[in-house]
């Protein structure tokens, strides 16, 4: 498996080789996962055959085969409060092999091939790498890759409905997670043996923990009270360098900005497997409200597919409110809302289904709205540099009960 | 002093407290550096200290006081390939104390105070929090970021001319640094007890070490013969997961884009401090060139004063080159050159002194400019996930004396 999987795709086109000296570096890794598959893997696998067979078996029949594909448009999204998350709605777009589509539908199922070949072999490929994978598939190939990254999305949906996300069929992220530290000891395990690694987060001084772009095989150990996901990376350096996570026994997770598909799914594993509640910090304003903490709670709306994945239902909003800005006197600290921000808010009233769905939510925009300012997290400095702490926080704290949905 | 930290500038304003419970909190860190100020920091607060006294004393002697800064211009940057970096000319601006001068004086002077307090005491600001602090200045607070952003450049390049970076003056930037795999121990300081911390950079499975926003306390123990700086998080994850650092007895650094401050000012630390070389492993596009690796070498040219700080002059780059494209067969996995790219490649060729003075890098560019292509490091994915590892890498690794310079 191991000389299958240096193998080009097409045998036709050979790759330049390089020395005997690479040659025996070749054995970087053991081919196939160390342990065997898991029970995801093999569902991915069998999953990945059935549809493949049903394809042959249709073909075999003389008949049109057929792929049956969830809508990914907005107009096929619901909000449910009590799953917590944008769902996908019954829409279907049915792809059919004709000689129009018999391209697409090659690529599609070529593109199932390299996924199911990548379980086997436990290896995995980013979007670009899986669009230049193409390259080697003659006909079928990919000319551009936002074809490559469509067709992914397609797929992506399709075994949505089995329980699997894109890590599952081991379509990975280019980008990782944010940078972790506190009470918490994550559970990896080592690429090339196998074997479980532990990672302790409280051992990193002034560094942190880098969150992998895929956290499926992740499990933790933590008696943490919380998880506070911080906007920026410089309020959480000061909560780290203050070890706010030794004396509030939480953990601390940079979302740096909207939070990566790996830092969201990191939050949910942690907030599931352990039980424990988010508590989301970020700047008062639209955009930290209705694009990072909403995508982090819900998930998007265009990705409606993956948000059973890859969103925290149990996140709570801590601050900083439009609210804030008045009990912590925090006026003469704001900036004046952008024409922008102000067109966010009401997009965020009139369209979004999470604040409509919400009506704390909407009676804190529309107060930030009348206020018209917005307020950073670093605002809070004006106090001293280390208010946040030995204020803010612990104020903040006591009435957990009393935090945004 | 802990008293004194929490205490806003301005007396008149009083900041609204938390209870008891946060009280019994304010002891999370012992005021004041654990083990006391170390070299560098004492001749900061030297410097702050001679600087304030030769204003106060021009103005006892009732003469106008003046603060000579280097010109932060690209009209003041030269470039010597002996020292490897951009460098401040001569250039000066003086700011003497008048009427119209007196508030950003006042506002230079705060700053400076500021930073002395942070030594102080151990703490630091970014410049987020610095432009807040200033809210509680009176008639001396900054109206916009851009101003006190400004103010601490002048800063920075004035005491630049001492060896002292931003750093050291305890303005940390708002990011922190990218994510390190590989045969390293970094050591750290507790921030609470100055006790060093050992961080082995082997022990992340499938995650990783993330570089802190300020690493000038940081040491290193390591036998690696290499680091490898990768563009993008892609490329970085593919590499750890084949432990490619094991196999090469290498650290690879994964800089996501153009690397922050901490990211180069880590790599060249590490470098200058175990004499190992450092690769660049990159897009073959003008970005990941002049952008990228050109950053990473000899800084920015709109910040000449922090070079010697922020560079990396034993950096060469591995590739992608424009040659690599013919010799792994890459041409159908390339993209054309936007417009952005040809003007890019052309003001490098004919505006940067850094690659005036390497005809190398000349020949490169006007060798990718005929091709009129560009590839990304993932393209090699053309000829299997990891021929990357297999192949490409080790043949680049046998010839590392025909490294770009």
């Amino acid at each position: 498996m191991a000389a299958k999987k240096r193998k080009p795709a097409n045998e036709s086109e050979q790759p330049p080789r390089a020395g005997a000296a690479a040659q025996s570096k070749k054995t970087a890794k053991k081919a196939g996962k160390p342990g065997g598959l898991d029970k995801l893997d093999n569902l991915t696998v069998d999953s990945i055959d059935e549809t493949a067979t049903k394809v042959f078996d249709t073909i075999q029949k003389r008949g049109k085969p057929e792929l049956s594909f969830p809508q990914r448009s907005l107009a096929n999204v619901t909000y449910d409060k009590k799953i917590g998350h944008f769902k996908l709605g019954r829409g279907r777009k049915e792809r059919t092999l004709t000689v129009n589509t018999v391209k697409s539908f090659a690529q599609t199922l070529k593109l199932m091939a390299l996924s199911k070949e990548m379980v086997l072999e436990d290896d995995f490929a980013t979007k670009r790498e899986a669009y230049y994978i193409s390259k080697n598939w003659g006909e079928a190939k990919f000319a551009e890759q936002p074809e490559s990254d469509a067709c992914m999305d397609d797929i992506e949906a399709l075994f949505s409905l089995r329980g699997l996300s894109r890590e599952h069929l081991r379509f990975y992220p280019e980008e990782h997670g944010g940078s972790v530290n506190g009470e918490l000891i994550v559970i990896d395990r080592d690429p090339e043996t196998g074997e479980s690694v532990r990672i302790d987060c409280t051992t990193f001084a002034s560094g942190a923990y880098t969150i992998p772009s895929s956290v499926e095989q992740l499990r933790f150990e933590t008696k943490a009270k919380f998880v506070l996901a911080i906007e920026t990376g410089g309020m959480w350096q000061r909560l780290n360098a203050q070890k706010f996570w030794r004396n509030y026994n939480c953990i601390l997770v940079a979302m740096s900005g909207v939070p990566t598909r790996a830092t969201r799914r990191f939050i949910r594993k942690l907030a599931d497997d352990n039980d424990i509640p988010v508590y989301a910090f970020v700047d008062c304003d639209p955009y930290g409200i209705s694009n990072i903490y909403r995508t982090l709670k819900v998930g998007s709306g265009n990705a409606a597919h993956l948000n059973q994945f890859f969103c925290v239902p149990q996140a709570t909003f801590l601050g900083v409110t439009p609210q804030d800005i008045i009990d912590f006197k925090l006026e003469d600290a704001t900036h004046p809302l952008l024409d922008v921000d102000i067109k966010r808010a009401k997009d965020a009233l009139k369209n979004d289904p999470f604040f409509q769905s919400h009506k704390e939510w909407r009676t804190a925009i529309e107060q930030l709205l009348r206020m018209g300012v917005r307020a950073e997290q670093q605002a809070l400095a004006k106090w001293g540099l280390n208010f946040v702490i030995d204020e803010y926080l612990p104020k903040k704290l006591k009435e957990t009960k009393k935090f945004l949905p």
